[in-house]
């Protein structure tokens, strides 16, 4: 072995060995120099999305418009059903472990949870555009939208199990008959109740206080609650929340 | 126009116009064929850790094993800061609305909040290895943690609107000293309470109960609880969690 090799050997030993046990150099843990406030398109919009999912971005009015390309991609790729699909899945492997008697309910709300309004929303700019409640009313008159598929998997398998299942939507009540059509049409068939929204009790109240309302009234009524599954958090937070919540996707909106 | 011509520009009319109006055609909202149960690895493993972070994936024991690249390339890579700093400066933009009092609190959890072992969990695989406590505790007890820099950011400007800083740290009482000091080395400077677990107190009992005892304690004392920032969703759940909670991501174990 020459000198020169040697050394080379020694010095490839030096610079190697502080690595040993440690596959992954972390530090530092800190912004990559000349990020700063730029980080790209994706990252803050997957950012954003995240905070959304995991209730930290409360009251937001419409998805900030440098992300309408994020949010669509998400919605129209395997993504958004494959985590629908992760939720849903754990909601069953809960509902199995339960020992159902038959007054046991699962809540189920219905837009974006039971039914997608996903093609409603395409049409406009995908949470981009501020929400037109006119125009969603009558998008919603037509009794069009489409199984969330992954939901209604959950749906059938909970009631082969034998948990009665009941939706409270905030849609109206003047909107109840279409909703019944629209969930049946798809393959949501049968239930222990649908509550939709009495505008003569609930005027002016919040989604959360409606809907913690009536799922007061269920347990006064005999029923318990062991599952909750919602696209909101409003859905799935205060009163009689049920025993576990399940939180579906939905960067589209916030109520 | 010859008729070739004409034909095809029916023809190219015909396709195109049922399309006015949409620019995305949704339907089906459903899998694609073939996928069946065999999501992409990134795509099942984002939507894990997307399930993690919405509290939908609850008492699980280690990161799934083929997600362990995911999870890597997430923590190591922009995602993770970028996720932490969406948390962090919303929990900001926040306490500025806050008219703020001298018994106003911010309770931040420490590991993974305030520090971070990142380091620690590098060398073992990243939560795909079954924790081992005693390997952990002597990693803490060398006081070599990270400062999270999103926090440190949050934390000085959360001092500067006068909100007072309290940390409520499942770390045992033993192990305070290290974390005072490892706190201090990195930044976090002063507070008005650093509460670590007492096992005489709480043997047996689990985080979030823990965790609201010790906050219940400190509203009797008269703090008010105006904000509460964990990476653990046992952290911001229960009694007293505060006016509201911040959940920071984190993807390596569950607690």
């Amino acid at each position: 072995m020459n000198t020169k090799f040697c050394v080379l050997f020694v010095v490839a030993f030096l610079v190697t060995w502080p690595c040993q046990g440690s596959h992954y150099q972390v530090f530092p843990l800190r912004m990559k120099t000349g990020y700063n406030e730029q980080y790209p398109t994706q990252v803050s919009c997957a950012s954003w999305r995240l905070g959304v999912e995991a209730n930290n971005l409360v009251k937001w009015k419409t998805v900030p418009a440098p992300c309408q390309e994020h949010v669509a991609d998400y919605l129209l790729g395997d993504q958004y059903r494959s985590d629908s699909k992760t939720v849903c899945r754990e909601a069953f492997l809960y509902a199995k472990t339960l020992n159902i008697t038959d007054r046991d309910i699962f809540v189920f709300d219905v837009d974006e949870t039971a039914l997608s309004n996903l093609q409603y929303f395409a049409n406009h700019d995908f949470g981009v555009e501020e929400h037109n409640a006119t125009a969603f009313k009558i998008w919603v008159s037509y009794g069009e939208a489409f199984a969330l598929p992954e939901t209604l998997k959950l749906y059938n398998k909970l009631l082969d199990l034998g948990i009665k299942v009941v939706f409270i939507t905030e849609r109206p009540l003047d909107l109840k008959d279409v909703t019944v059509s629209n969930l049946k049409n798809v393959g949501f068939y049968k239930w222990e109740k649908l509550i939709a929204r009495d505008p003569a009790i609930y005027s002016g109240k919040l989604s959360n206080a409606f809907k913690s309302s009536e799922r007061k009234k269920l347990t006064e009524e005999g029923f318990r609650i062991v599952g909750n599954i919602g696209d909101q958090w409003s859905d799935i937070v205060g009163e009689k929340r049920g025993f576990r919540t399940f939180k579906l996707p939905n960067p589209l909106y916030y109520d």
